[in-house]
């Protein structure tokens, strides 16, 4: 590994400081920052797939609408491999908070963020979010912890 | 765009074709060739993520062993991003056969996949593999076309 790839995988690793930082925050400015706009997204819940955009932002927005007060945001087992210019990360991350209805929600769920680097700086131009989903009931399973 | 880079997109495209043809013939030697030992797999079922090695194997021979005859995969909208050693994938991935049930079962499925360039063989180091979730129901929505 290369004193280049160091500093890539090190401004990775600050992408996704600044990405935590801005969901806690419900800062939808900081959370558009870390995407390109021509993002693929597998998100969780339908559909398949969508772009980015303005229908990529209210999904977000969305989210954020979903909670009382403040989203608590945690990144954990995270891995960054990074090349030139393409560059991977993936990690199980934890959405927690009180929902409109008063309701704790607390979830781990499996994040892959793929990336590329344009005039010097990392984007996000793919993700998929998930939750893994029992075969035998079609459920989705919410409750487990790493 | 080097000339590198159009060989190394070839190279996954060619090794996602292998994948392909493997799982249709329930080769379990070949899927396993196309994944690296130490992969780290996001997979449909729990749990949230597992490791490479006889338990990888142990999953795909059970996804072969659920269905009666031959499976059948396709990889639709598939696009691969290459760097020097690193790279990512991502397609929309239908498997359709009959179970041993009887009961016929067709599913498309987000497919991210990050590969590893090592002594000049790219190999897949780590994926993730879902169907989106209803928020309201928690059910997975396995009937969703691209």
């Amino acid at each position: 590994m290369t004193l280049d790839n160091c500093t890539d995988e090190a401004a990775i690793r600050a992408l996704l400081d600044g990405f935590v930082k801005a969901i806690r925050g419900k800062d939808i400015h900081g959370v558009m920052s870390v995407f390109a706009p021509d993002v693929v997204s597998f998100d969780f819940g339908p559909p398949l797939q969508h772009g980015g955009g303005e229908p990529f932002r209210k999904r977000w927005q969305e989210l954020f609408d979903a909670y009382q007060g403040a989203i608590d945001y945690e990144i954990r087992d995270l891995s960054v491999d990074a090349g030139d210019d393409v560059a991977f990360s993936h990690s199980l991350n934890r959405v927690s908070g009180t929902l409109q209805n008063g309701q704790k929600s607390d979830r781990w769920l499996r994040f892959t963020a793929c990336y590329r680097k344009t005039n010097g700086d990392w984007l996000i131009v793919h993700e998929q979010v998930s939750a893994p989903v029992d075969v035998k009931s079609g459920k989705a399973v919410l409750d487990l912890k790493p």
